[in-house]
């Protein structure tokens, strides 16, 4: 079984972690690519930059079907192009909010989320309404380091430690998400240095994943997620369009 | 007072027509003018769609900034790239779904959404549920016609009027929205003919971003919707990026 | 186009200062007439006041319909007697807590309420929920000055000012809503001096109002808001009753 | 103990009936008095007609509060001015959609309310959100017969019992409220008929009020809803000002 | 008519405790009798002592129809077993959870919990949620005294009461509702030390079976509530099963 | 890599069947056994059974983890004893409707659930609230087939592929999840025939479990989870209770 997992950023050395920590997740038998798209922000830290990872994520999901990829894991907490993903897609996508988040719920009642900057809460909070958690999650907070900062800044891991500790400290969660694919390599230290299990959502993306193809499930195509009709597309992003006479699936 | 509307996808004649409706709606002293992107689907009936006509769109929204729109709409229904529009944007921008859907909730205590496609369905409930009005909302229902069928196909403007009536009749609901920019021109019609209110989304936006343009109201940028950060940005799309010595704003 | 803005309490000086808010808001071509009831209470600042205040706010609405507006404004934070005056008006409605919380919708993801008494404060949270925004208002916060008050007491707009300040800074949201209609002429000086959005209802109403007209959308009057059935009325309040040979519409 | 049940509209031979079905469910050693204000409509049957029977019934609660009422039961199903009038009273005051809709939840996972009028269905479902009964309440039906035909057309038990069966075959719910006081003479029966339970608001706001009033709980007085404060009032309404020196309580 | 309270631990000492506070709030006429179970727990401050609290219960639910009961009171805040004793008893079943927390709904906006152990706090959010009551529940506040100390701990009541008063000082709450059966005696005196009403759901439980009853109210029986179908039982719990030829009711 | 499957109920066919599905959906290198409780109903088909199946549960939960097992499913739709479950266990517990629901919504917007009988769909639609997931269910099903009837009528199999080809042709939902352990053998055979994802719990559970443990997350035990306290316990649950002496952990 092969698992695509794709950092919808185009920064290699954050590739390369996501990568170290979704393999690490995977079971016996199953392989793990990490990728990262040719077009985009360098990192994801506004509605701006989202939006416009999305199509370069598009069309490395589209390689990613054609390499044989079972499955699709997009590592960027804000779970950008999600739906369009999973039009595109014959195996399962799924993101990483999504994965840590309802992973969270079954580890307690109630979780916090530890994330990069303030301004991306707002998100964190509509992707929690989405996935139906709202009530389950207590608290976003933001330690104010920068998406890319998280690799180069020396105080970043005691920082966010410190923001984990002071989660449980104030809110009592049961457990933590972590709101950024670039702490994915945090979770295990800090489960043990805080006490409650600390959710890296690349991880529990690709278990997810893993289990649904294992399961012979996939995405839903009778309605919404059906694949996309073709269509003509202009300009710059021509190449995305889908001439009738060739259908996607 | 300039107002720019822009139709997300990249059919001229739609353009058009949208324009029609903006111009009709909007007030003494205001200018409107209706736009669509370089690049990007001809019709949006799918999150791949909406998704990649994003890029196209921002692009939009900041040649609009940059020619002195006071303010923009989004006209199509899903909403596509809003979050991400108002951190480019200075002035307010609004959403032709959140405009609709909202103005609905001012005439009545129900409405139902009538639009094209049932595989977008599942969006607009999604974006109900966003803007506060899932339970106001009574049902969604979709007539079948593609997008750009709404122009050609001769049967369209019946089949609509009578998805409209039969939404009154079982539902009972105070108002109809309907879900999408292609069909502008039928509200008044429409209004007139089932009974109740019959609202056209890029009207009611239009009408909705003059109002807090005379207020002087713009989204707020102390957070969330603040200016995205200088980016560096790879491939197709790196002239989006934004270099660190040229801030946006 | 002529709108009439009913302050439902019955001090002259407030509702001056409403109407210059109003005529303020309007556009070019559009006609304001402020008003107050006969009968009522000098201000609202229980549900008892709140409940008292329909009768004559009723009546000044049939007033404002005889003499030919075109749509009305309940210009008190409570929206006090919003479905009794649909059901009686023909054209549109709108209260200035369900137009200025909505107005905050469109300008960020999350606002707070600065509002005079704390009495106030539940009924404000239950208009927030049922005008769907329930999620979206983070805090309301009173200042403890009674409504008149705050045309006499010297510190009064500083502390309003202060507790604005105080929201943005504690709670992190986008916008402002002021929860009274007394506080109309504070919301351009507080927008340029808190950094965020202040919305003024009543300009909030007035534009709203002016947009639906302009539209020809009027309250749904299929259903629930159906001019009220002819009906003997009792004592003090006979004259309301509509007798069955002359029905309202 | 005595407890009064306002009937707020003016028809006597209703409050005779309602008085009846309150003195059956009053306990031992309990007074039930029925009344119905001097002014106000005969009936009650829009938002217009309930907004207008206000300002009686608070003058009646007043009037028994005086006489030594130690809980109140506001009888009409849409509550009107309950707010108010738990700032008035000093003991409990109970209305009968809340009574009856929160005694539902004692009785099964799921209720539906059958009631006269369709237009006032809307009143009904808000009221099922502010009581948190919302998810249990799974449909609203109306008979179509006028409040005061209840006791005039002959068909009109049958066609209520008709629909009591209607909403238990389609809907499966464990017990039916019924939505109007005119109606309470039909619960035991329609218990027995039908076989589930079935609600008369009536007799569940006197039960628990008169536990309410053996417990010794009255309204918390500490914030929403202390006593209206002193306040000058104008017109037809001058009588309900509170003088500021002789204050409420 | 006979009430049978049952306490769902099996600790004498507070049985008498709940019987005491039960009597009290019985009206003339009515019997109450307060038991425990044979089996279970000694007190009930887990999960695990809740679910094993429950054969006990339902055991003693049906000792008490034998009996005569014409009604039942589930004596513990997390109200353990209630859906399973509402199939088993012909009469209404009320847990002093549920009844606490609505009756606190009928005497103000909002309510805080104080109960024993912060473990509890999860279960008595999910009761809110479940009960249509978790916007009015403002917070949930643990002492952290152990069930059986409220009986020998000397500064268990001044804890209770400092806890409440800082509930109403910081929340706002127009009422308290006392999370554990073994505070049922301090009701009436933190109701008038504190300010509000503060309620003890053994008593607001027993009010509320009382009124039920009185009025021929059961829990509806022709769906989820019916009689459990006979069934097959092993090993210790054979006793519970019922014979197919000997149906329940 | 050892998971226990607990079949809350004592029907060792049943147990075999879940044991069967559960094997399959393991991967390489995690051994399952599948076991019943000693005590408890031949099946769960009412509130009172899954109230009795608790105690032999959770002894069978004790069991597992003595025997090293690493996590543990709970394979009755009804979620019995989950909270109680996760106190005892140190490794992750899952019950098969938490893990079939949320899988669901892996797999698109909309789910619908087919179970047994209509008297177990109430508690279905609580727990779907619980799980966060009560919007995307949009209907739960009954074919009105007694548990252990589902291995032996022959009709069975046809009736609930009848009944889920009916949810996703009237519902139009992504995806459906089976309401009941012994419904596990169908789900792969269903996928097919029905066109849309089909979800076993029992499967879904197990890969859950397996994912967690491999990322070792476990129950947050600071709160709420934390083992229960020791206690004394009577009669014939006394070997429940844990002597003081003796921690849990």
């Amino acid at each position: 079984m092969l698992i695509q997992v794709v950092n919808p950023n185009t920064t290699a050395s954050m590739t390369d972690l996501i990568g170290r920590s979704a393999r690490a997740a995977a079971g016996p038998g199953t392989a793990v690519v990490a990728v990262h798209p040719e077009m985009g922000p360098a990192s994801i830290e506004s509605h701006y930059d989202e939006a416009l990872a999305v199509p370069g994520l598009l069309a490395q999901i589209a390689v990613g079907e054609a390499a044989g990829a079972a499955g699709h894991v997009v590592a960027c907490f804000g779970d950008p192009g999600l739906d369009a993903a999973r039009e595109v897609a014959t195996g399962p996508v799924i993101g990483i909010a999504e994965a840590g988040m309802r992973t969270a719920t079954y580890l307690g009642r109630t979780f916090g989320v530890v994330t990069t900057l303030r301004r991306t809460t707002g998100r964190a909070w509509e992707l929690a309404a989405r996935y139906g958690v709202r009530e389950q999650c207590r608290t976003v907070r933001a330690v104010e380091i920068a998406v890319l900062a998280l690799e180069t800044d020396p105080a970043a891991r005691s920082r966010i430690a410190a923001e984990c500790a002071d989660v449980v400290a104030t809110e009592g969660v049961d457990a933590i998400v972590l709101g950024c694919a670039g702490m994915a390599d945090l979770a295990a230290e800090l489960t043990v240095r805080i006490g409650v299990p600390v959710i890296d959502g690349v991880a529990a993306a690709v278990t997810t994943v893993e289990g649904l193809v294992r399961l012979g499930l996939r995405t839903g195509k009778r309605g919404e997620y059906a694949p996309p009709p073709p269509k003509r597309y202009s300009g710059a992003l021509s190449e995305f369009g889908v001439p009738e006479a060739v259908p996607v699936h």
